[in-house]
């Protein structure tokens, strides 16, 4: 009766496991800032409740497993007003963008392969790889550089004949960066001279600061190659909806993940109703708000980051993230001394420590992942606690 | 740019690969009665509704990974209830039974090991097992016994050094066996003597007829080889809120499985509060009304199913479903052929053929199951054009 290897492997969730710390701290009688995780704390617009409310099913049914007509029909409303080309039938709505990225990996590889990341990277794709036996090959981008891609020389250092896709999330989590043009040709033409798949990870295009486009993989040809991960959760501020998309022009590869997604029957229903109530009633405008308020919150964090001596970041331009090194030996240590040993005025903050987001064993000892999720007097009470932080924990 | 071997080893649904023909007939103007597909019209009680419209969140958030404390509260009342003895921290709520059967392999299984199933068996296992590369071992079920539990012997024969489970569903799905307390401890004999789990898929406990009682695994010793498989979709009759349960008394299991759970991050937040109000609000008197409509259609199907010549079965015991052997050559032709070129006064059926509910190649030729869940004189004229359709299908 033992437990299998793939479970061993799997690493608890660097995002959560020292969420024990925070309780106890709480316990304390500390408030604690948190900017550990990528809850946002904005109010998810009531048209979503409204449109379940409005729509009752006398009976809640399965929908089709690629999802309810409507909802696919409202996506490919939404994705031609962003000029991706995706229609109804490249459609497919999954529970959250984690199963879009589960049935994508297994559509396309086999216990063995390999999938290219750039790491640091959303901390879940190493759980889904685990799940399906996948290695995860890491190109390293760096924080001095503003976690800009690196070169094809990079890439091509860890391809092998194993390699199956290049996955990557664009605006980035963890690091904020947000791809040119240029950045996700390079990926393209990679994967192109490779034969490889390309897993775009674009669930945070609208949060694009100072002007900056989005530019989606859909842009650029042979769009068979392309998989599209999206979802509702950071977007409409809905996290606990679990309604994402997986999207391909690829029709064979549809297919072949409408196997997995049959098996599973269908994603929440109610919840693909409350997106349609989103999808419909909410447009453009909507978004720009939440783009400005976290505009906003970025130039708190990055005001404050800025004060703090010897960090290595740059300004963060996309997504609610911002990576950072600090002048600290262990930044795992230093995230449980800010929630065990240290307070201003009976408040601490938590943040991510970076470990848990590479491949690469021993990697991102000094960096730590920021959620900028609060409002930014929050933020900035937060920055500061961690800037003070440093300073105690080194003298420690 | 190549699909992975898990992909296309997978079979396309048996329940939902003929919907094109099912489709083709209503278009050519017939009226078909679907008893293929395990998807009830009975309503979904409002207590679901209700209560999310009484609860709306402000921001719809992750839940625990394990699920809201108070929906696993109420499932910890609900299994006291039943004296399965399973706390609150034995239970994690998950997106359909279908994800607990997920965990529950991926906690226990590497790619080529063996996992025993019970032939004919409910479908989706089969794709679970290839998205994990795990292969199914089958005993097998004859449906002149009632589908009965196989002998120990026949459980010894498939055995071998790779087996990690036996994994089952109780009442069954697909043939609406019931097994007694004698057969549950074969299981649980076997699995003790091997050192295996046991994953016992108990979904449809509440539906057994003429008095017969449900035999949970949990009756058992030693818990800690035990997962059981659970979900509200038939008992409630919310297919689509896709919540499920895997619990277990096994605390280091149980943390296997949160790894899974946690890189998914929650399971659907909104349906996940619409459960609560359906556990808090209804007892034992709804899910008895809901048993004597089953049991009422189970009459009419054995009733009617009686009726035809040549057929092999014995009256179902439990869930809603019944596997039958029919006097024709190929039983997936058989459906096509009533979809296709049969009729009672413009009215077809359509079931599932069985043999896509088996893991031996080239078994279940001559069965199909029927999902009773039509009203009793719906299913009785179903079943009479079942009848009248042998008939022609074999004077063709």
């Amino acid at each position: 009766m033992n437990f299998s290897q793939r479970a061993l492997n799997m690493q608890e969730s660097p995002i959560r496991k020292l969420i024990p710390y925070a309780e106890n701290a709480k316990k304390n009688g500390k408030k604690v800032y948190h900017l550990n995780i990528g809850q946002p704390d904005l109010e998810t617009p009531k048209e979503f409740y409204d449109y379940i409310e409005s729509n009752r099913q006398k009976v809640i049914s399965y929908s089709h497993s690629a999802g309810l007509p409507e909802l696919r029909e409202a996506f490919a409303d939404y994705y031609k007003r962003w000029n991706m080309g995706f229609e109804y039938e490249d459609i497919m709505i999954t529970t959250g963008g984690s199963e879009a990225i589960i049935f994508a990996l297994s559509a396309i590889a086999d216990p063995g392969d390999e999938i290219i990341v750039i790491e640091p990277f959303y901390a879940n794709y190493r759980g889904f790889a685990e799940m399906l036996n996948l290695k995860l090959k890491a190109v390293r981008a760096l924080p001095e550089n503003g976690y800009a891609l690196p070169s094809k020389e990079e890439f091509e250092k860890v391809y092998s004949e194993k390699t199956r896709a290049v996955i990557f999330s664009n605006p980035s989590n963890p690091t904020g960066a947000v791809y040119t043009s240029e950045e996700v040709k390079r990926i393209v033409d990679f994967a192109e001279e490779k034969d490889i798949f390309v897993i775009s990870d674009e669930v945070y295009k609208e949060f694009t600061f100072d002007g900056r486009k989005h530019v989606s993989v859909m842009e650029f040809e042979p769009k068979e190659r392309f998989i599209v991960v999206d979802s509702i959760s950071k977007r409409y501020s809905a996290c606990g909806a679990r309604i994402g998309v997986f999207a391909t022009k690829n029709k064979k590869l549809f297919a072949q993940a409408m196997k997995f997604a049959q098996s599973r029957l269908c994603s929440p229903v109610v919840a693909q109703l409350g997106t349609v109530g989103l999808l419909k009633n909410l447009d453009e405008k909507y978004t720009e708000e939440m783009k400005n308020i976290y505009q906003q919150r970025r130039d708190a964090v990055y005001e404050e980051l800025s004060k703090i001596e010897g960090i290595s970041f740059k300004k963060p331009q996309g997504s609610f993230y911002v990576s950072v090194e600090l002048p600290v030996d262990d930044s795992e240590e230093f995230v449980k001394f800010l929630l065990n040993d240290f307070d201003i005025d009976g408040e601490t903050a938590m943040v991510a420590p970076l470990n848990g987001f590479y491949a690469t064993e021993g990697s991102g000892k000094k960096e730590i992942r920021i959620a900028y999720v609060l409002e930014p007097q929050a933020i900035k009470k937060a920055c500061r606690i961690i800037k003070e932080g440093i300073k105690a924990y080194n003298e420690k």
